[in-house]
């Protein structure tokens, strides 16, 4: 290991790089804009959804911002007026990412409707367009942030130790916008959505988002706040926290082994996020220009966009490693994060599509009862081959660099968002385009085209769904081991009694806020359907088509139980690290920590996927067995329904929650040892 | 601390004790057997039962011989001829406790409906005399054979180390079958009882156990082999955990404190379950002998029989703990360990009968899908309290005798075993004379009368399961502990990746664990379903109950089920730490038994209480809601099925699972070391 870089390359490069992204998303935009809305249905859909959306993201900020400032002045008190800062420029960004991508997502829902009325193609492209302004400016603003609070901070403290406590600030900011937005959002939407099927689909037997349904309205405008928006700031959050892990471990690493240049192993990190941004900028130019012929399906189109980056990342990592520190380390443990993360994909991928969802869709025949059995037992089952990936990555990772090794495999899973979160989110576009298919009323075959769309991008996201489970397992790792060093903690030792009472609290505490948010969407959703009744019985001719329905009244019932109980969850976590440090020690904290990063991969990878895989039992019904309407149709509803706060709501926020544990904990209790 | 006794009591009480207690149960049982049944038609269907259950246990034990021989072999090989032996009696004693449980069970099941046509006092007197039999047998079992394999292969060995190592055997034994027992018990009854649910009261809308149902008596059968048999081994198992626990934890804690008699701390251990058992003859007595008299409810005798034994055993640790060691810290651990499991207990009623359960109630109004959304979370939140109970226990018994103190506070939850398992077992011979009433058509008052039995029988078990898995949770880290001694590893450091990955592997166990079991129960209720389905089918006049069901080809289907998928399972919690071990070394399998005992604890707390919520709640809908038949109560049976196998399956499986990877590790592994 040399003490000097072997080559330097500029630095200056990565925040050039992101800038370049943030052009790119400019032109995109506009070029979405200049398609015309020449429908005036379509248009006024559009209007009422972006109007809801942009209302509720409006009011979840005026209950966050005096969270923020309480939490970025004691902030600013304990660790300085740079971290407070740091902390303020994180939130700041996750709230602009998360925002950016509703209104694009709300700019090209309606327009991919207009596109499916031509073609598959047109409408592919417009709502992978929407997609990637989401996908690129997550990651561009993710890199510009980040390298602002390491090197920013560091050329105003000139201590790379201050600076990484800025930088953690940062990553708190982010991470504390990040829950309250997958939280807020999340209930938001599968209130909605649950209480629209509920009633709609089961009692009045009419369609998903028929416009007679009060509620479908809301749940069109929670796609956008919860599964764009929450997306986008929770992607950003997991992104900004693999680089801090990363940034920390690497220049611990370099001064343990006496490398001269402390920030070598840092740069290192740059140089890979900058690569991976680079190379999700092509693919997703390339899968744009493909997609005009028609020698491709829209299928391998987007899977091998995603692949072709990371190859050509886990190619870059190797050669950027050799040239920083003389060796193929650093590339190998990103190489292992790349192909771990794609192994927890794959598996999630079999898991919510292939044999076990034909399992649940044979087990609807006999009932709800079994359909919800062999759908909780194929999540449970699908926890093991991604947790003995990353197990194994964890193993191997470690070996050559120790926990920066597992920090790289964090970012490396991550190196890619650009492009796999350009994937992810053209999802919930195309699904809000049928959505307004449905309420226009226009022709089947659009509504075939969107659906078409829609379930492939169920497919292409549980690629993603793994990449951010297995990067916050590793992430969370890392931290935890920061957490341990800052604490003056160099052995925590399992058979101390302390320890192993923190791993059981922190256990707890993913059970503990799913259950808070899993009855949150529960109480909502029942508010929602008595509306939903009230509104069937009350209107007369509503049922008949007759009369129009009142969505804001269902709108304010979505917003009113997001903002009401997307706080206490959020408490729970925040204080826990406090709580237990201030009744059983700092042992206990890092055993609080392990507990609940453990239990967290668990629980939400058993969620993401046990969703899925309902979802798509019920989609494999309706396609291929009984068809809409049939009994073990309405048995796969029922598993449906259940898996959605599951898939949407608990499972994608207790991966923020594990990181926000951390770097709160990280943050503020070496303050008190001090 | 003295070095030696200041009391030295005479060891030879406990197996006189146990011994006293064997000899009541003759004479309780033949007391059973002195009633006349002198009903045909209840005759009949108990014969049917029995037989039915004997040749289920015969079929099981003919799966399991094989593989306990197998395993007999390689430890005496590995581990001397005396702990071969000594693993032969644990399983013999365990397979004797279910055997004898359940041959009462089936003697007092139709005996207790005939009582139910006297009066109600008549029936519980009954019930509960079936109960104690059970209870009696495993606790005076239980201390005899530990009792015996620790000091009797001490008479031979003349080594307490290898002594220990003996012991270890024959607690292996009790947990190898007590798995097996659980496992195929509960498949078996949770096939039959789902199967005959969802056919007979979904789609036929008959009620539970009629005689049209061709799955009635398979279901009653089920009762006895899983909820009687299968929970005789599971907490003979239990107990004889706690006690092997304490024991070596109990010599090393003597040798490391230089204490001279390096039994003392042993032989603290057998006083106190000798105690226990007695205050549980005498609770069982004054039970019997005041529900006579009409003063008292059931439920307060049950529950102040339960409260007083454990007061007593309380009040009698303390004073023994000064006698032997002349202070007292082991009768504080003891009572932490009584309290705390009183503390879980009430916990768990809580959740399996409050709010929790009304708010699932009011949640089955909308459907299914709020109905499961509705007890997940109550399963989610019912977590939080027990595990800080058992947090704060395990620092508590910590403070004053290290490990020792821990596993004294799990010999402690489980001292009145005797009385707490009488009412657990009680339980299911209630239900099943509920059984016979409704399959031999007994009036309207006799089915009220066993149904208001069994429902309190509901109650008083979640006190019961609160000390199983707090015990199981209690004894399992004990035994973690021991592992690491006698593995050479004083420090287990949990920043250490090794350990960390140990811990993901282990705490997946769990889950797939629960994943095949929950597989097992599905498909086999599914095959059940197209069998009933094909008898109301094909056999004419069945259904307007002019012809006979066919009852032996669905005790066919169960037995198979079960035979088939039982030991899938059980393979994948014995291989599990050989794996571990030969792939990532000891420090990995310490992680792994940590990691499996904190996620299977919060795993089986959270189904059992879901399982439990989900069932009373649709009682209380059948009670004071909507009322049989209604739309909330269709969508609560759905919960309520889904909810058996996770309470009755592989919640009480994973307390056994826990604990036999422990001693496996604890058996086998410091073989390769040496």
């Amino acid at each position: 290991m040399p003490s000097q870089a072997v080559v330097v390359y500029p630095l200056i490069l990565v925040p050039v790089l992101s800038i370049v992204g943030l052009l790119f998303v400019a032109v995109l935009a506009r070029s979405i804009a200049r398609h015309p809305l020449d429908n005036e249905a379509i248009l006024q859909i559009t209007l009422t959804i972006h109007r809801g959306a942009t209302t509720f993201l409006a009011r979840e900020y005026a209950v966050l911002f005096p969270i923020l400032a309480v939490v970025g002045v004691l902030l600013a008190l304990g660790d300085g007026l740079v971290a407070g800062l740091s902390f303020v420029v994180g939130a700041g960004f996750s709230i602009l990412a998360g925002y950016v991508g509703m209104q694009i997502a709300t700019m090209a829902n309606g327009r991919t409707t207009l596109a499916a009325r031509r073609s598959l193609g047109a409408a592919l492209n417009m709502a992978f367009s929407g997609g990637s302004v989401m996908g690129i400016v997550v990651s561009s603003l993710g890199v510009a942030g980040s390298f602002l609070s390491m090197f920013g901070t560091l050329s105003i403290l000139h201590s790379p130790e201050k600076a990484l406590v800025a930088a953690t600030g940062y990553s708190m900011g982010a991470s504390l916008v990040a829950l309250f937005a997958r939280v807020g959002g999340g209930i938001y939407t599968k209130a909605a959505d649950v209480g629209a099927d509920l009633v709609g689909k089961v009692e009045a037997g009419i369609p998903e988002d028929d416009p007679r349904n009060p509620a479908s309205i809301a749940d069109n405008v929670g796609d956008n706040v919860g599964d764009v928006a929450g997306m986008g700031a929770d992607l950003y959050e997991s992104y900004v926290g693999a680089i801090l892990a990363a940034d920390i471990l690497g220049y611990w690493f370099a001064r343990q082994h006496g490398i001269a240049d402390a920030l070598l192993a840092v740069r290192y990190v740059y140089y890979i996020v900058a690569a991976g941004l680079m190379f999700s900028l092509m693919a997703v130019l390339l899968v744009k220009l493909l997609s005009r012929s028609d020698r491709f399906s829209p299928e391998s189109l987007l899977r091998y966009g995603s692949i072709g980056a990371s190859v050509a990342l886990v190619a870059a990592s190797l050669p950027l490693s050799l040239g920083v520190f003389g060796d193929m380390k650093a590339g190998s443990a990103v190489t292992v994060g790349v192909v771990s993360g794609v192994l927890i994909g794959l598996a999630s991928e079999y898991f919510t599509s292939s044999r076990p969802v034909a399992q649940i869709a044979l087990a609807s025949k006999s009932g709800a009862a079994t359909n919800i059995l062999s759908g909780m037992s194929a999540g449970m089952r699908s926890v093991v081959i991604p947790v003995a990936v990353i197990s194994a990555a964890l193993l191997a990772a470690y070996a050559g660099l120790g926990m920066y090794g597992i920090a790289l495999a964090g970012v490396g899973m991550l190196g890619t968002l650009g492009i796999s979160l350009s994937v992810d989110a053209y999802g919930p576009i195309a699904d809000n385009a049928g959505g307004i298919a449905e309420l226009t009323g226009q022709l089947p075959v659009v509504r075939e085209r969107t659906d078409q769309l829609d379930s492939l991008g169920n497919t292409t996201a549980a690629m993603g769904k793994g990449f951010a489970v297995g990067s916050a397992a590793l992430t969370s790792l890392a931290l935890f081991s920061s957490f341990a060093q800052a604490m003056n903690l160099p052995v925590l030792n399992v058979l101390d009694p302390r320890v192993v009472a923190g791993m059981f609290l922190g256990s707890v505490l993913p059970f503990w806020f799913s259950a808070l948010l899993i009855e949150a969407v529960g109480s909502t959703a029942m508010l929602m359907v008595a509306e939903v009744r009230r509104q069937f019985r009350e209107i007369p001719g509503l049922l008949q088509g007759l009369a129009a329905s009142d969505p804001n009244a269902c709108i304010a019932i979505s917003t009113r139980g997001a903002l009401k109980y997307m706080v206490p969850p959020a408490l729970v976590g925040i204080a826990a690290p406090f709580v237990t440090y201030f009744l059983l020690g700092k042992e206990a904290v890092g055993g609080l920590l392990l507990g609940a990063t453990v239990t967290g991969t668990l629980l939400g990878l058993y969620m993401a996927n046990a969703g899925g895989a309902w979802d798509n039992a019920k989609k494999l019904i309706e396609r291929s067995l009984g068809g809409k309407g049939s009994l073990e149709h309405q048995a796969s509803v029922v598993g449906d329904t259940v898996g959605d706060p599951l898939k949407d709501t608990a499972g994608p926020s207790l991966n923020i929650l594990i990181k926000l544990i951390s770097v709160v904990s990280l943050s503020f209790l070496p303050l008190f040892i001090k």
